[in-house]
């Protein structure tokens, strides 16, 4: 499982009737299997999220949290380690900030390989929540108009999501500043229309789904450019006055202050539950990689 | 469970009775329970057994020790990172180092939450632990002579310990150096007569229970204060040959230096047993929690 | 379980023939059980073989897998730390940096522990492995030529294979450069005869195992003197045309340069394998100490 591109609509629609099955539910379908969580780089919510699920369904965790202190600090190859992890455990989650590390250790494992994250490529897991959430929200996807905005060019949630909705027949509204608009490799892969704009004030009123992503200061040569933007981008209660009724905002989180606290209480709120959706769709993952379903 | 305060007399002698049935104990009561230990402040002895105990009963645990490298680091509130926690787990064990961090947890989290220590506030279930240690070696706790050595002002294990001891007809013994002595809402808060000294001589040969807490340098501004309080609150074995035979010694541990190593193996020493007791009334408390009593 | 020494033949085989069985296998065996995995100093492979071995067997894991944030930072003492983990698990794992770490740990202890590497001193289970490995593939030990080449003077994992294998009727071949030959009290514990040389091309076509170690820099005051040793024992696959067909190539791993890849795809590999191992023999010998044989 290493890009959402080589899921399929009836893969995903199976995987998410899988995890409604699975919301709040404990088995013993993984006993005896272990996971082995990878995250050599850190992520608090991916990995208690991916060792919830595997917990959940009876099975065990062993791994690692950071590559501090590993034996790749040591000097070992990133081959060797992913071999010795194969050889101590029955599924590997990873967890890397270089583009490709999953795949790479695809090649290498017998295992079966998670991507949780590599570098600016994929997260196809974040993906598959993104999207079961809107599935579970509205009962379908096809037919929404759905806005994704922020960090298009580098932000790892935002391509995969791209990349899993434009499966879907939807209206899909690119919202970013200029310079960091999605790259031309991402962009030849997205097999619907789709419409790029800054102006989210513009698009905001048609949307369904406005799918909001942190902007990194350091993306910016202009730190007054940055101000600008991350200012017009913040989403506060009043934004949101605007917006249809029924739009829901999503956020893979961590925010850090583009989504105002002010709408947590509002009804378009939808990011706490789109988090707690972590749990039962990497469940439904874990049984299909496991054939246990 | 954030403050002792919060327990009654009543539900203290309930878990330690529910404490003593536990020992030694594994059991099935949580099975496909979750627990989430939160540690953003590091602590062996507290996270290894809530962990400890939590597997005794055959739950689960996610989580981490430090807050280096969690989405805190990203700059996610804590609030944000406790909605996370409580969907991902069915309790929460939070160690924080500002005062008011587990009560706040405890607002925003559906599940239950459980202070393991927050700033110089509380830390709740090392005073159930000390006092049940008391208890278990006294067969009762009212009608003792209770001296609490150290630093009462800034320590969150002596604060506690002081809060729940008042509950009891104890007669209580507050010995610390002018600067450390309890903070004015602490001293609001007990309910019975206590006497303050910086004389540990004078009170000892009273005493039934001398419970030791560290003195950090840091607290003096005159470093030969400091060196001085810290030789003469310093317990060796020569220092309890004036007190009780059945004198028992507590410490919240760890150590350094406030308890010489030859008191060890005198009868007083009573602090590995009173660590050691933190796994049985932690699994009493946890099946209390999830009313599996 | 602190010494390879301490061990006997007779052991060793029973050990080996258990984790024959124990291959690929899940069981109940320590279920209820809890391990303290104590790694004062990092450790991936060590630590997850351990932590795998023990899940395989239905037990439980408690634990650090750095001394930052333990109490040990606070300034307790090791004694007091070990104390600790004694009360609260039912089997200690411990890797320290300092020699004798885990024998100091065991006096201290009342439940099992097992030295998981300390220092120079030993690294018994991984000399278990490496044993197991040998006798695995060539059916026996005893008759065999075995080269050990690297850092026979401060190598842990060599000191304790050479004190292994010299239970053994093999004739061995010690290769290093001069500065890095065995110490002393490590010679005088060896009862079979021995070849010293630093020469190996010489022995290499004699050899049924090269087993290779690690050389660090740290080691040599001349950088120029290491960037020779380096250069003359870095094993490639044409290396190895004057060897054996039979010949097996042993390494405790992490590599970083002893080995080349092009080794990795010849029979000659066994390195991955012997890494593989970690998980049954560390199984088998949890069997043995909680005596579920």
């Amino acid at each position: 499982m290493i890009s959402i591109e080589d899921v399929s609509r009836k893969e995903l629609e199976d995987l998410f009737l899988l995890a409604d099955e699975m919301r709040g539910r404990r088995t013993d379908d993984l006993k005896g299997k272990i996971m082995a969580s990878a995250f050599f780089e850190p992520s608090t919510r991916t990995r208690l999220s991916f060792e919830s699920a595997m917990k959940r369904l009876g099975g065990e965790v062993i791994g690692f949290s950071s590559s501090e202190g590993t034996s790749i600090d040591k000097g070992e190859s990133f081959s060797d380690t992913i071999r010795m992890l194969d050889r101590y455990s029955d599924v590997i989650v990873i967890r890397h900030r270089y583009e490709g590390a999953a795949r790479r250790a695809a090649e290498v494992a017998e295992v079966p390989v998670i991507n949780a994250g590599d570098g600016r490529g994929n997260h196809p897991t974040q993906a598959m929540l993104d999207l079961y959430t809107i599935w579970r929200k509205f009962g379908c996807i096809d037919g929404l108009t759905i806005g994704i905005l922020g960090d298009l060019r580098y932000g790892r949630a935002a391509n995969s999501f791209i990349c899993g909705v434009s499966k879907y027949k939807v209206r899909l509204k690119l919202i970013s500043p200029p310079p960091l608009r999605i790259r031309h490799e991402v962009r030849s892969k997205i097999g619907i229309d789709f419409e790029e704009t800054f102006d989210l004030e513009k698009v905001l009123p048609e949307l369904d789904v406005l799918y909001v992503t942190r902007i990194q200061k350091e993306r910016f040569s202009d730190p007054s450019e940055y101000e600008k933007v991350k200012e017009s981008y913040r989403i506060t209660s009043s934004t949101l006055m605007k917006a249809k009724k029924d739009l829901v905002v999503m956020h893979p989180l961590p925010r850090v202050g583009e989504i105002d606290v002010s709408v947590d209480v509002t009804k378009h709120a939808l990011y706490f539950d789109q988090a707690a959706n972590g749990v039962p769709v990497r469940m439904a993952l874990l049984k299909v990689i496991f054939g246990v379903v």
